[in-house]
């Protein structure tokens, strides 16, 4: 392992450029499973990927400067994967199985490149939109978000001096240990590093997941990037995205197309996985809508990831779905996922201890926790609520309504078609803090 | 600046010898003076200086290996003052006045090399001795502490994992920043670092005065250290200590001549310094007695170090004196050294504040305050109660009373002769922590 003295490296970096996204493989794995996927039934659907700050107040434009922001995604459209990850990537065995990429898509990843962006500045935030085929701009959504997170974190440590970088560091660390200390008092917990896209820089993100691997062992399941899974020797975590369903949905042709799309995805998935990755994600047009559709082979997979409902009622519903269809979820799985930090964990850990198997997919509050750590108060350094997601496919717009209302994307006009043939979710608007 | 992951290269520190001493000036500055004196004018005196562990229920040689600490010795031994170095003691201008050092001084300096050594283990701990010359044994002092007390640390860290360490540093400057917010808020402050030789390592004595120096600017007058004050550029601090008069009296033949002696070692030091440097250490054989006894002109001196009695006791009693003796003690310079941590400056800074000069000699609670910073408790990195004093010159037994007899060394004859020719103190007896 190489160990960094990160608060040298963030004060010594006035030198041109220190890339922030270093490797392609600098993503989340679910994006190579699904692209795997999606080359191989959808390879001619365009898809847009659209840039959204829900914390609007922060006004990113005024915060980083746009050509440093061009530098860096120039950069990350000069990465393509190296024969040495290459290697990794077919030689590996993921979720317990070998060669789960097939050769002509390592074939075909081996030549990809990132495609080009539109950037432009509207009134205080970045327009910034990737438009082409889907097997190319949805590899953008990881790399944009880490790049926009990590250059608004530097922007904000610019004028603290070294001393003031090394003590938040050192504070932040401290802070990290506590939450590991609680975690450790969980038996049998499982949670995984789920922070590449809001990440406070690439380095902490490092040394949080190094710190996870010592400190928790076992518990420690792996990271969802899949670059620090291989340089940590960790497993890469991950299964499918709400772009799967999103993108079926804007391409269906009537509102009973639309009604099938979420789990037409899901059959394609079990086409080409299985095992450990047959998790859904229930919440792209509402839980309750999606359970009450849902067909029986679905109750056999393995487990579900609420991702948008409150941890514990969200978990509640699927349990009672599971045992309505027949299965003990003592033999299921549940993904925790939305917005996680130690309190939360440890409740929904402490109330499903027993009656479910449980993952937590840690992310902002893992990679990016420096609320208080500066010697003087330095909001710049909070995590925002950034997302970079589907906006449309093949020219059709595309939505997302989520179990949260304050999550949902998409034109008004759409959002009001999607509630009335998915029906109005269960759980109220809550405030989206990360 | 060269900054160092502490963590990492304690960790890595697994090669055969990672020396703690790697300069001859890696010692306090006041040894230098005292040894320009001592060399000018008690050339041929013998000295004999002894290691005492004021911590018994530290079983020292229990802990640390007698091998490495052979080699870390024999390493300090083999080192001489670089050339760099002479040019800078040479050229450099220290409290106000150049050339402090005379070119006779230097030219010996230039070939000092630290004598040997006898090394035992007796009972769990190790009596470390160092015979001949004054002017050779009194230069093992810092050295030889320093060395064990960083070797005790390295044994203390030795099966810590990487992340517990890392999160251990991280936790000591956090701890570390909340002191110096504290002290920032002390207007006019003057504060040094004179914790070389009760230091956690070399390394963290580094990051503490670097600390200091950015997060206090002029309020940090300075360091101890020689070589800290040369590579970290702030002022060399330190002026003289108990082996003055602990020797002087050892070499008296009669009682007035024992009485007289801690006037007759300042009478000399007058001789050779001025100005700053004239600061009186009164508590060898009792302030009380010493002030009894004082001479007028020791009332125009610019200050007194009162060193182990409590701190407002003390400083009170040396006011009432120069009031006594027609000074305005607003001219003058208290210096505190015994023991100090956050809340003790604190208490003195505000009862002396306005009422006299004021400087802090900051030790063992700044560069070794690990207490509570593991993640699972590790007493071995609690600071000890270490000494090496004088123990006798020219073959006849060397005393110090101090003003807490729990300080007091020599044999128990002699203790008792010196308390009837001095008198008794008016302290109480207190523990000895640091």
């Amino acid at each position: 392992m190489v160990a960094t003295d990160i608060a040298t490296r963030v004060w010594n970096h006035t030198f041109k450029l220190d890339p922030i996204v270093r490797s392609l493989l600098d993503t989340d794995f679910y994006k190579l499973l699904m692209l795997q996927m999606i080359r191989g039934l959808h390879p001619d659907v365009d898809a847009t990927f659209s840039l959204t700050n829900r914390t609007a107040s922060v006004r990113l434009a005024d915060i980083i400067d746009e050509d440093e922001l061009r530098a860096q995604l120039d950069h990350a459209r000069s990465l393509s994967i190296s024969h040495r990850e290459m290697i990794w990537l077919a030689g590996n065995t993921f979720y317990g199985t070998r060669q789960i990429f097939r050769p002509d898509f390592l074939e075909w990843l081996a030549r990809f490149r990132l495609p080009p962006y539109e950037l432009r500045r509207v009134d205080g935030q970045f327009e910034l939109r990737f438009e082409g085929r889907w097997t190319d701009t949805m590899m953008w959504e990881i790399p944009a978000l880490a790049i926009i997170n990590e250059l608004r974190s530097r922007a904000a440590m610019r004028d603290m001096k070294r001393f003031e970088l090394d003590v938040t560091y050192a504070r932040a660390k401290a802070k990290m240990w506590e939450k590991v200390q609680r975690l450790q008092k969980l038996p049998d917990l499982r949670i995984s590093d789920f922070g590449t896209r809001r990440r406070h820089s690439f380095l902490w993100q490092r040394w949080c997941v190094e710190a996870l691997k010592e400190g928790l062992g076992e518990a420690f399941i792996g990271s969802s990037n899949v670059l620090l899974a291989m340089e940590t020797d960790v497993e890469a975590i991950g299964t499918n995205a709400h772009e799967l369903p999103m993108v079926r949905a804007a391409l269906a042709r009537s509102d009973e197309e639309l009604l099938a799309a979420p789990y037409r995805v899901l059959a394609e998935w079990q086409s080409y996985y299985g095992g450990n990755l047959l998790v859904v994600l229930p919440d792209t047009f509402g839980t309750a809508a999606f359970l009450r559709g849902a067909p029986q082979w679905l109750a056999d997979w393995t487990g579900f990831r609420p991702d948008s409902a409150p941890p514990i009622e969200g978990g509640e519903e699927i349990i009672a779905w599971w045992q309505k269809m027949g299965q003990d979820p003592r033999d299921k799985l549940l993904v925790f996922s939305d917005g996680l930090d130690i309190d939360s964990i440890e409740k929904t850990y402490h109330h499903f201890h027993g009656r479910v198997r449980m993952s937590f997919g840690w992310g902002t509050n893992l990679t990016n926790d420096f609320r208080g750590m500066t010697p003087t108060p330095n909001p710049g350094l909070d995590p925002i609520s950034l997302v970079c997601k589907v906006s449309s496919a093949n020219g059709r717009p595309a939505v997302k309504l989520s179990d949260n209302s304050a999550k949902a994307t998409g034109s008004a006009a759409e959002v009001e078609r999607y509630r009335r043939v998915f029906g109005q979710g269960v759980y109220d608007r809550r405030e989206v803090l990360v």
